[in-house]
Parts: C-alpha cells; sequence; structure tokens
C-alpha cells in the first residue's frame, strides 16, 4: 500500500524538465528477499541523499549549492530508490544536459556499492536512454572513466567514432 | 558609424542566456583591407543565415525547427559577423549546453571556408571559454573530429585525461 500512496502523492506537472512519473523497474530477488527498486524523474530531491550517496562511491565532495544549480538546469534527472520498511533510500542517481533537440551529455551516474552487481546501473542508463530517446535526443554522449569504459560498451556505447575524440579543458 | 548603431540598436536582457554585448575581436590585416569581426552572444540569430554557413562547410543539413529548439536551450551561443559595406554577415558559430554550474559541451564550431586560417577559430574558442569560465564552469567538453583535434590542443584542450573517454550512443 506504501508503493501506491507514494504514486499518488507526487505531483505532476506540465514541464518536460520537471516529470515526476514513477515506475517499478524490478523486484529482485536477493536470497529470497525482494527490492523494491523504483525511478524517478522528478528534480525535487534532497541534496543531502544525493551528497551521502556520492560520499558512498568516494566521490570528491561539491558544494551542495552548486549541485542544486546543476539539477536545475540539467535536462533529465533519475533517481533509483530502494523501498524498505516503509521508508525510501536513494541508491542510484544519472543526470544529462541537453539542447533538447539533437545532443544530450550523460553526468553523475552513480549507484550505491550495496547495490552494484544486480543489474541495476544497466536498468538506469536505459531509463535514461529511454527518456532522451522520447524526446527524439539522437546523440547521447558521456564522459566514462577507464573502469567503466566496458560497462558503457555493453549498453551500446562505442568510444571514439569515426576518430573522433572527447576533449577536455579545464582551468590551469 | 554603422558599427555604433549596430550597438545601440540591440536589446539586452537580464538573462544569463541571451545576452546581447557585442564586442570587438580584431582587426585583422589582409591585403591592405581590413576586416571588422565581431562576436554576438545574442540568441536571436538568423536561423538561414547559421543553415547557409553550415552548407559553406558541407555539414548535413537539419531542419530549421530542430536548430531553433537547440539554440533556445543552448546555454551559451556565440556568432561571429563581419562587416562590409554596411552588412553584417555571419561567418562564425558555437553553442554550448550545460548544467550552469560544473560542465559545459562546446557544439557546432564552424567558420566560414573564406575567413578560415586567420585566427577566427581560435579567438571564438577563447571567448567561450572566457563566457563559461564566467560562470564558473571548470569542466569543459567538445567532440572533435580527427581533423581538428590539433586545433583544440592548440587552445589547451585534452584527448582522454587519465583514460576518460567520451563515448556515444546513437539509434540503431
Amino acid at each position: 500500500m506504501t508503493f501506491w500512496n507514494f504514486f499518488f502523492n507526487n505531483k505532476k506537472t506540465n514541464s518536460t524538465k520537471n516529470t515526476s512519473t514513477k515506475i517499478l523497474i524490478e523486484n529482485l530477488n536477493e536470497s529470497r528477499q525482494q527490492l523494491d527498486i523504483y525511478y524517478s524523474t522528478n528534480k525535487d530531491i534532497n541534496l543531502y541523499d544525493l551528497e551521502q550517496l556520492c560520499d558512498a562511491v568516494g566521490w570528491v565532495k561539491r558544494p551542495i549549492k552548486k549541485v542544486k544549480i546543476a539539477i536545475e538546469n540539467s535536462f533529465l534527472i533519475i533517481c533509483i530508490f530502494h523501498y524498505k520498511e516503509n521508508k525510501k533510500n536513494l541508491i542510484g542517481f544519472a543526470r544529462a544536459t541537453s539542447d533538447e533537440s539533437f545532443n544530450a551529455t550523460i553526468w553523475d551516474v552513480v549507484i550505491h556499492p550495496d547495490f552494484q552487481g544486480k543489474g541495476i546501473g544497466k536498468a538506469l542508463m536505459q531509463e535514461t536512454i529511454k527518456q532522451l530517446r522520447y524526446h527524439d535526443i539522437s546523440t547521447i554522449t558521456l564522459f566514462a572513466d577507464p573502469e567503466v569504459i566496458q560497462f558503457y560498451k555493453r549498453i551500446g556505447f562505442i568510444t571514439d567514432p569515426d576518430g573522433v575524440k572527447g576533449m577536455f579543458w579545464y582551468p590551469i
């Protein structure tokens, strides 16, 4: 019943930038225990929960104020929640910037270490692609650390197509 | 005098997404002829002029309607105009998507073939970086075709830092 309440309590907006539909991704069987994993594209997330999630994977701390601006100006936000004992916990996150027409770039993909290796990251990426494709965005890009390149390749991402190189500029 | 008129005729807005400041980049000497090259960050550009510019470098034609949406949803637009005989011609263009906080990605960098090799592309990129840095964006990214990788390297862009790879997903 909790889940249905959760469905109904969330407001829907007309903005493509802030939809709040929530769909059950998977019930994962894990040693007889069922995990209830939902995703949300609602931007109104608890930034401290996100900070805690990023801390759990060892990311460098970022000012909450800057994270807030980044989320507001992202085209797409996807959060993954785990429901347990009537509580929802943020266990996954991804966002994308976009021109809402041709291109999108995915940033900040994270799955809590306790939930890695269960196919949740793959589900998160597939949902991200689905959402971007729904908006007819054909070029979906990201910048992958060496240890996750194979993960993205399995989802269908390719490196350096026709010699095109991802390039970075950082302040000196 | 034309130039001053041009300055005053352009409206200023409060939005960071649509500033219309115009600054002289360079007066380039070319066989005793002076070229007056200006840039603009005003999004209110003639989309047919942009199409003509992209045609001149042989880019695949894109629907004007989609280009319009992409420009509206870009964080930064930079146009380069050449002034000649009281007429302004669009000879350069670049745009960037951004979360307006951490990251930006530069797209659609183009200089008209007649104006290539004069340092205008470099000036365009330096101005793009300057504008993004003004907004405290520290990670500036782009995807470079093989033939322009050296150009971007000279400006300070690097490929695959710490093994980070630019990756692409295209619809099958």
